[in-house]
């Protein structure tokens, strides 16, 4: 494709994605596609000969669109919120468009030295301690997901923890990790990858009411653990739970990671991001103090297109150790002097994209100011919601909603438990089927919960309250 | 931001983007820019107030070019190629318009479902086995590099070892890795990362001359490493090595892997794209009858950016077993139905962008016969550097280049090895500050070779003819 070709197909696209914004509630929000929809749409065989892109175009519009699940529909209510907006698309685009790669800092050290400003930029922003500045011992890094985070989190905290021992001779030891049941999945799955285990995955009591991590079961766990000859890794406290943005009590349980010498990774993947604003920033208690690790997701809340996970270490040096390895067709100079951070030891894999350019872009877009008003607009919109939920006395509303997640459920009243459940989530299967909004569900104690998580840039008053009326008059429908 | 100033600024970038591909030959190479530099050109604190569009372009210009090594530049010749093409960017700026997430079927179909078809169409245009198609046990999948796709090859090829034991109980017992010393240093870091230990890497003989690996001694290894009690997980043969692109005989080691009963991976991240040509499909011998997965990277050499990994599996039902975790937030009718392929558990990370836009806009956009021309290209320019090389008695030709790249030496006659070396480095890094080329090197039998990998879609006969002049005119002027 020429440069001129490129001018030309690039303005059809970027109008194709203007006019998709403004006609996107015309789309249904949960696509109606069944399986196997999309695949007959398509070709068994790839063309022999090129097409123009308009054919590429077309064929988004008839077979693609009808099978996309709208993550920025403003009745988009699902998991969390995914922002994909403006000034992150282009600065994507300019990061496609440059087609860099940051494995090294010498392979293109803006790519490099762009990200650690951005992530101390975004430090500063949400107020994180010092420690996890670059001008220390620490510093930031964008990784593809708070999954991946928290994989290379524990693999810095195993090289800590037995001097580099597992990463050369394997996990030979029992080792073990601690969360709670609320933790997210990713955990289990990165003591799975790391060769710990998920039966190595000690589970501390979760408060029945408040869902947060209980640092007094931690401390027994881990003296059990350390005492039966266990090598304890890793815990890891969340600051914003998938299920109902449940916070752990991160300086209770940093005190306890303290006494056992045991690395605290912080995964505030969906709320860390609230720390922009300062009437949010008791989520940071402990951070100062304990955290080893933290990571908190752009890509959810604060206006960043996924992906882009901003993680902060306070001592890169076992993060290092336990991930570099440098091969003749690797080594140069900027490398062996020391001056520079090489990214590739951060991370999984060794390439990586210019993602700070997109980071970058949305700071400089928004400033300080307009990311607040984002993640305020969030709240208030969701604490509205949870108003009006807790004033209709046919709906039971989880007390805890400090972000933009607010979790409830119909009382069905009469209903036993099991069939309350399955009524309500059959309202979610017809609320979804409508095309007007989109929700999940979690369980806690047992019981189904509609989850309803605001936050999309498009999202507005009207569309909450919309929806809000949607399941009003669909519960009363009956069960 | 709203869509009509995403129409205005969308605009400006694509200029931007198209301007940069005709000026590109006006920046150096290689960045100048010395360690500190770029971050020296950035603010301290980020923005109280958002700023304009414009201000993040005139940054762009000013700050971050200055610090871009250009992997687009007709003269970069280092590493691999990095093919960024207008219509991989393109798709790609769809994918960041559409925002969707697509780790559940459920999340949007489209996104899984155009993926399931683009493997196959892949598969096809590189005449794969028929049991990497989505039609039968196996299928492909979109990794964000070839590291990540070993990694998860090494963690289904533990998965079915064991019978899920590591990934239950942890790496309890000694766990073996092949390799040999010209494999990619992402598997001894994916060993480290899955806790099986760099130590339990065994590194099997490479032949000094063809640097293939030695099929008799992997078998005596494994025979070896089983009668020790260990418990050998997978071989990774490749198919063009990074360092010059030797291909290991894989119908041999896939004959020894077979009779061991060990998994074979297979990483022909750079040159497994050159089998879109029929001439060069002799690179997937031994492919279908013996190799567990697969991986080669659309994003060097098949005018895809960065990140596409194409990888694919023989079997997903180990892959699954060992990466599948299912928490309450997560379930769907569709993945209970068991119609549909959750692509989670294919990878690491949870979360997952819709790559398959930009590979369809690739294939569709160039079909077949303009990626096989591409290829050739890349060919026929290294054979014809190769041929000048062989003709000029000051240097010495390494004999295997049949894909793009090419490693020679000066040979610096009268000067002891070391020196010669010392004086090969040096010519290098003239080279490279010159701007009009970028290089790297590698060692061979420990001597120093320079690396020419042909292959950006800017470069012609004239680019790589006059990097060549400069390379013997640089040399003439002694070591």
């Amino acid at each position: 494709m020429t440069p001129e070709e490129f001018r030309r197909y690039g303005r059809q696209v970027v109008d194709w994605i203007a006019d998709h914004q403004e006609r996107i509630e015309s789309y249904p929000v949960l696509s109606r596609a069944r399986p196997g929809d999309v695949l007959a749409g398509l070709p068994a065989h790839p063309p022999e000969r090129g097409e123009g892109f308009e054919a590429v175009l077309a064929d988004l519009d008839r077979v693609v669109m009808p099978g996309i699940t709208h993550w920025q529909h403003p009745g988009f209510f699902a998991y969390f919120p995914s922002n994909a907006t403006g000034p992150a698309i282009l600065g994507d685009l300019l990061s496609a468009g440059l087609g860099v790669q940051g494995m090294l800092w010498a392979t293109s050290p803006a790519c490099t030295e762009l990200e650690i400003r951005v992530l101390d930029w975004l430090a500063e922003l949400l107020d994180l301690p010092a420690r996890f500045r670059s001008d220390g011992t620490g510093g930031g890094v964008i990784q593809d997901s708070a999954s991946s985070a928290a994989l290379v989190a524990i693999l810095a905290a195993l090289h800590r923890a037995d001097g580099g021992t597992a990463g050369r001779d394997g996990v030979t030891r029992r080792h073990t990790l601690y969360i709670s049941s609320q933790t997210h999945s990713s955990l289990e799955k990165a003591a799975k990858i790391s060769g710990i285990g998920s039966a190595n995955v000690r589970v501390v009591d979760a408060d029945p009411l408040t869902l947060a991590m209980d640092p007094a079961h931690l401390d027994a766990l881990l003296a059990g653990d350390a005492a039966a000859g266990a090598l304890p890794v890793m815990v890891c406290a969340t600051v914003g739970t998938t299920s109902t943005t449940a916070v752990d009590p991160v300086p209770a349980i940093g005190e306890v990671c303290r006494r056992h010498g045991v690395w605290l990774h912080v995964d505030a993947a969906y709320a860390g991001v609230a720390a922009v604003c300062p009437e949010l920033r008791w989520i940071n208690d402990g951070l100062a103090e304990f955290a080893d690790s933290y990571a908190t997701n752009p890509h959810k809340w604060l206006l960043t297109n996924f992906d882009c996970t901003a993680m902060w270490i306070a001592d890169r040096a076992p993060l290092v150790g336990a991930l570099s390895i440098l091969p003749e067709y690797l080594r140069n100079q900027a490398t062996a002097s020391g001056e520079v951070v090489d990214y590739r030891d951060w991370q999984i894999p060794l390439g990586r994209r210019f993602r700070a350019l997109k980071l970058w872009s949305v700071i400089r877009w928004y400033g300080a100011e307009g990311l607040r008003e984002h993640v305020r607009t969030g709240v208030r919109l969701a604490q509205d919601l949870a108003a009006r939920i807790a004033a209709d006395p046919r709906f039971e509303l989880l007390e805890h909603h400090p972000f933009g997640l607010v979790c409830f459920r119909p009382r069905w009243d009469g209903l036993p438990d099991a069939e309350g459940d399955i009524a309500t989530m059959r309202l979610m299967d017809r609320l979804n089927a409508s095309g007007d909004l989109y929700l999940t569900h979690t369980r806690v104690g047992g019981r189904v919960l509609l989850r309803m998580a605001i936050g999309a840039p498009a999202t507005v008053g009207a569309h909450v309250e919309a929806a809000w009326d949607r399941i009003r008059e669909e519960a009363a429908a009956g069960p």
